[in-house]
């Protein structure tokens, strides 16, 4: 930033008026690029094609006996139950399979605690008065659309490089019975791409809640979804924390193949205790027979087993990480001095942060040129970034060449932004 | 029943005698047979195989440029409205395709409307003291799990020749604001197979309810389930008949594929007001980005369009006509003197009703021989029926040998019930 910050007024006037001449010859482009959703691109699914011709009528009768084809089996076909057990460390037991998204099952975990209550809950959450969920920030929004229909309060909990600020966490959850959640993205997180530390991981699963009531939601959503085989993070398996700390009951976990298969028609599974399955599979009995099997089977027939689905991400990665590059490089040659961001190392997002009361505007510049990004504060609660800081960058869904194209102009924006706010200050 | 009630107690009691050495006769036969459910049987399955291998890769991009493998349409793809609206009767803006349950998406409806509300109410659901559903009987158990769950008061109406008895639910509706709702299955009604009258059906759209927030639910689950070609009953369009006394926005409509292609992984759709559907759209947003589009896709693509799937439910009704038949058959031989039951022209059971305070122990005999019938007093609220008579048959996943087999037990279960009865007396 020094070279700006070095600038008075009239110098900053006048770079503004060639940033602004820059900035009308893009607009001339006629540009229509989208980088606001984590999209898989065309060639990703791609991948997957063969799944939608491989079931023939030969498959339709399980090892157990069951014909997929008919009513029933609310809590999954094995086979399934076993594959994303696998994929999320848990045994085919602790596994619910459901349909193809695991938002819907987030909320309706949600809704269900809300008007019913969680297995070993006195009370449904309804009962308590402003009822609350921590918000590790910047977040996913769709996380928070949630929680804030239900409204529940939620409670911002900043995130360090590590996972969530765990002393904060412990504050509250120890001492507010009303902190009845707290919504995580574990690995490669929504948008920093963070992966909690072991230690962050050990001190969720010690959690001591003053509620009866509290669930961790453990939304693994990219789980596999590694850029690079030879540098990728790892994360602690909290179900195995949770039993050598007797709270396994306290976690909800998530994962979906929906950038793994078919963001259209993936398959998504809850995992939890068996006592939290058992109580989920009746209230889950109340609002269906049963899930799409035949999905489940596409998904295990394609991808056999877990190392199958581990393949498979290699030839995702290799398609995501020119993408990635093409983005991380444009930023560092443009904006190194003005903005910050992370170098993630998986997952879908770019999480960049301008100068404080920036990002509005470089959203709002940028989407006038034909860029949309995702909207400036969508990564807080409320959708209020307090600093008006944070974008999200999302790179998967676009080609290499109109990611560099997109990527320059929001850096133009990016200084456009920067320079009127010096001016203003 | 004159035969049985012209016996005195000893020859009852030698006719209860020789039921049972008949009796024992069956339970050496060790049969394991169910009637429990409307299941499809593996015949008709087997018709829409050809689904599971239509889709090339020449079919992912629709004609409005959607890829249906990626995320997003949120209200279904617009082929898969169309099609739903074309067998609902109702324009594809008043559709949204969903998942593969209609029960789900009913179990939806009324959460949401339990914690936020319906367009154009006032209040939540759940603001209202005792909240309350009309429940025609004898109905759909799982209808009546889903507002028990939610602690919503069950009123029941008793079912007429025509339909639900309509001055009795006008009373309610236009008197009691607490009245929130009516679960109705409009066409060869769960159990009994009993059409709506278009008098029914007008009166139904008129309603004037007391209450800002009352649904009509009409489950049509069995539209186009005709067992015979010649002789259909015809269901009046009530959103048409809502239309022209401007009562549109008080139903919603359900429809589903699950007995057309597969009860494991149909299609499933929502018919209402396009006023609704906004509201509910944006409801849904919430709790997910979009249902699984391959499988609206892969039904789309088999069927082609209503006339299609018509076309396919002849091959249906060929298998299942014989096995209605031959059900009736036996019931006409041998218990006509002491019991009743529904012969329909269509759906998927035979309502059967005993001699009052005999159903649970003729379902307790069955049981005991190895032939499974859905519990007695299951289609009741709360699972009472407070005349212990009704017993629901559903006859489609058991062959026809197995049927006659399960239907003849079936009988002597019921003569040994009313003759203890007889006794007790």
């Amino acid at each position: 930033m020094s070279s700006y910050t070095s600038m008075n007024a009239a110098e900053l006037q006048e770079e503004l008026s060639s940033l602004m001449q820059l900035y009308k010859d893009y607009q001339e482009m006629k540009l229509s690029l989208n980088m606001s959703r984590g999209r898989p691109a065309k060639e990703q699914m791609e991948l997957a094609q063969g799944m939608l011709s491989c079931l023939g009528p030969e498959d339709m009768t399980l090892v157990n006996g069951t014909d997929v084809r008919n009513y029933g089996v609310l809590e999954g076909i094995p086979e399934a139950r076993k594959l994303m057990g696998d994929l999320m460390g848990l045994r085919p037991e602790e596994v619910i399979v459901c349909g193809s998204s695991s938002l819907n099952i987030m909320y309706d975990l949600v809704s269900h605690a809300y008007t019913h209550g969680v297995y070993g809950g006195a009370n449904p959450w309804c009962k308590t008065d402003h009822p609350k969920f921590l918000c590790p920030v910047p977040g996913y929004d769709r996380h928070f659309a949630i929680t804030e229909y239900f409204g529940i309060d939620m409670i911002q909990i900043p995130m360090k490089a590590d996972g969530p600020d765990m002393d904060l966490i412990e504050s509250y959850v120890s001492s507010d019975p009303s902190v009845k959640g707290i919504w995580c993205v574990p690995k490669y997180s929504n948008p920093q791409g963070i992966t909690y530390s072991d230690e962050v991981v050990r001190r969720m699963a010690r959690l001591k809640p003053a509620a009866d009531d509290f669930r961790i939601f453990w939304d693994n959503a990219y789980a596999v979804h590694d850029l690079y085989e030879d540098d990728q993070d790892h994360l602690l398996n909290i179900m195995d924390e949770c039993k050598k700390a007797g709270t396994e009951n306290q976690v909800y976990e998530f994962f979906s193949t929906s950038k793994i298969s078919f963001a259209g028609g993936g398959m998504a599974a809850l995992g939890a205790s068996e006592a939290n399955i058992r109580h989920l599979s009746q209230q889950f009995s109340v609002q269906t027979i049963g899930w799409n099997k035949l999905n489940m089977l596409f998904h295990v027939k394609f991808f056999g087993d877990r190392q199958g689905v581990l393949d498979h991400m290699k030839k995702h990665a290799a398609l995501l990480r020119p993408k990635f590059a093409a983005v991380l490089d444009i930023l560092k040659q443009e904006v190194a001095d003005i903005a910050s961001w992370n170098v993630p190392k998986g997952g879908y997002f770019i999480s960049f942060d301008t100068m404080e009361g920036c990002a509005k505007r470089v959203v709002a510049l940028c989407k006038e040129a034909g860029v949309v990004l995702t909207g400036a504060g969508a990564t807080y609660p409320y959708g209020k970034d307090p600093h008006d800081s944070n974008i999200r960058i999302a790179p998967t869904s676009v080609s290499v060449e109109e990611l560099r194209l997109a990527t320059t102009l929001l850096c133009l924006c990016v200084k456009i932004a920067t320079v009127e706010k010096l001016l203003q200050a």
